[in-house]
């Protein structure tokens, strides 16, 4: 042979360069092992002391529980995230991650991903992340668009069957996208499978957003009323898009997915009042409060199945177990008008606009939909709590 | 030979080493080159577009602006972490971070900081994390505690000098620290240099959380009034501390982050309303504000000094100027009890508060000073008293 030294040099090479990756992985890798149970254990070694401090506290009875949970992300952009993150720094058992974007230099005015991750499915960057972060979560990530026939099929049946034991359905599905198609994909799928999530959303001039909270059958869906949003108190045609991307600031994502995952965490762990709707109003530090019943005339006919199922649950229920809920905003009617506040001048917004539910200051509709003479129907209404609505517009003077 | 592909395959593994290792390194280093002018081009590539957007939104006259501002940011824990990487994103000219602390797993509750980081300064895997991000950004790291003389001295020279331009002060200092006496020492410079500063804090049983604008001489600084905090609405028996460690949730301090760093950025950019206190009850979501004038006899005398120097600058501006403020809130006396509210007993507070200031609903003072026969009228009554004071910081230590 021409260079007998040849083999043994590249052998070398080898190894050589397997010792060097491993060291660099090392290095960003997951640099502290599984923990199989959770220690409240006070030492600067325990990444979960912080967190099972809130039982010595006396603000969760069973913080471990955190840990049998499965919450399925879908949007992993500005607030998806970081929601993520907080998720896996809480110790959460399975998070499920949907996207089909990809990270690009355009998303770095926001948390958590980095520049060199551009080019990567934000998935696919999201876990290498989150596992290093927490080795303890499981992940199961789908890089794919939830709103066409085959993905939809396939994320309904990751949230009847994703949970950390397979084949039982997830605990909560968390809606962080940005667009209306996809949610009301994750609408109609809760609809149907009677599954409770959370809604959340940011402006596109990037000083307001909300969370909430949605109960099948019990709460109003997405389809149910105009989807709610926090009033921008901006002028409108300084909205009018030229076609243009939206603003985006990581301190309005930060605190919806703070807000967000605050109340997942009351939920899952049974600690304070979870909120059925609050908004944030970062141009005046105004967060509204609300919840809304679902409509009887909802269009989505899950929907109104769930409503009947909650109805004759709650007619079963002993009297003495009614738990006094807080005040709730029923809407008129539903024949809402279709367009986004944000986008539409005044004048449209007069020409197109249909009744529109009565809300407390600060809180709009999303949409509204042009009135249909056919569909005048008979309003199962408003009712009763007009009174409790000026208890809660007073209740939400001083906020 | 006995196995003539031995050659080739090793050829080939060594180049896919490489080209590993290569993408690996390059994976952890600053992927994107600096960028001179921000652009409002919407481009996947443009780190900026979306905050530049805010313009073509009607929110921010000239974001630009961004790049000439300094921020000096004291404490880098779960507030002043997240308080840095939002300020880095958003483009801010120049960071001052300050803190002793080292980066353990036990920190790994909160967001920001990776195992992979553990041992390192606080401070140093920050700057190298946020340089990555956005290597456009200036930073100056300090590794030691501000409250020792000599590091005083030093924190004093930097927040006078450390500008973009060596010579000028920085635009705002913020403090992200944990405990009463580091607090103490920020607002002792700030009143010194007549340095305008904003105030964050979380509670130690994470579910209650601060911010405050203080402008010296004309809004009360932090030793004119007992520190403001949002009531917690929690037994108090149950956060008695055994002497152990506070709980902490990413939740609560993303919010606190979030809020601060859009207070930052509507002090700077001049937009919306800059609040002056913002308080977050995570247990019921509620968001107190409110504002507070400087106390005439506050202990500290270069507050008054600011107080007179506010007053004649006030006098003399004509009076079409005088825009209306904020309603305000003055407190009536300045002997306040000594005691962590969160801490102490109903009993012991009935029995130890001296006067409180009238305060909104949600927003309670964090100690009170209890009376002293000897001290009831002349002003001077809280650096007095040496002994409370030390009391006072004992049990400040995990704000």
């Amino acid at each position: 042979m021409a260079d007998p030294g040849r083999l043994e040099r590249l052998e070398r090479r080898v190894r050589e360069l397997e010792e060097e990756l491993a060291r660099e992985r090392r290095g960003r890798g997951a640099a502290r092992a599984r923990i199989d149970t959770m220690s409240p254990e006070v030492t600067d070694s325990n990444p979960y002391s912080r967190l099972m401090a809130l039982k010595r506290m006396g603000i969760v009875k069973d913080y471990e529980k955190i840990r049998t949970f499965t919450v399925a992300v879908v949007g992993v952009g500005g607030v998806g995230s970081v929601t993520a993150e907080m998720l896996t720094r809480c110790g959460i058992g399975k998070l499920l991650l949907f996207d089909y974007d990809k990270v690009e230099l355009a998303n770095m005015n926001r948390l958590f991903f980095q520049p060199h991750q551009a080019g990567l499915s934000k998935v696919q960057a999201a876990e290498h992340t989150l596992r290093d972060i927490n080795p303890d979560v499981q992940f199961e990530v789908h890089n794919y668009n939830i709103t066409t026939l085959d993905n939809f099929e396939h994320f309904m049946d990751r949230i009847s069957n994703g949970a950390l034991e397979e084949g039982k359905p997830v605990d909560l599905v968390l809606s962080c996208v940005d667009n209306f198609e996809a949610r009301m994909a994750i609408n109609t799928a809760c609809n149907e499978l009677g599954q409770i999530w959370m809604e959340s959303g940011v402006s596109e001039n990037a000083v307001s957003g909300h969370i909430q909270l949605i109960i099948p059958g019990e709460s109003a869906c997405f389809a149910c009323a105009p989807p709610l949003v926090v009033a921008a108190n901006i002028d409108e045609k300084t909205l009018k898009r030229e076609g243009v991307c939206a603003a985006s600031l990581p301190t309005t994502m930060g605190v919806v997915a703070g807000m967000l995952v605050q109340n997942v965490l009351k939920y899952l762990l049974n600690f304070g009042t979870v909120s059925y709707y609050l908004g944030y109003n970062a141009m005046q530090d105004f967060f509204p409060t609300m919840s809304m019943k679902p409509n009887p005339q909802c269009s989505d006919h899950n929907c109104r199945k769930q409503q009947e199922n909650y109805k004759k649950k709650e007619a079963a229920r002993p009297k003495e177990e009614v738990i006094e809920k807080e005040e709730e905003i029923v809407h008129e009617e539903n024949d809402w008008g279709i367009e986004l506040v944000s986008e539409i001048s005044e004048d449209e917004l007069k020409a197109a606009s249909g009744p529109v539910p009565e809300l407390p200051e600060g809180i709009s509709v999303a949409y509204t939909i042009p009135d249909k003479e056919d569909n005048l129907i008979t309003g199962e209404t408003v009712a009763d709590s007009e009174e409790s609505l000026e208890e809660l517009m007073a209740k939400m003077r001083n906020m």
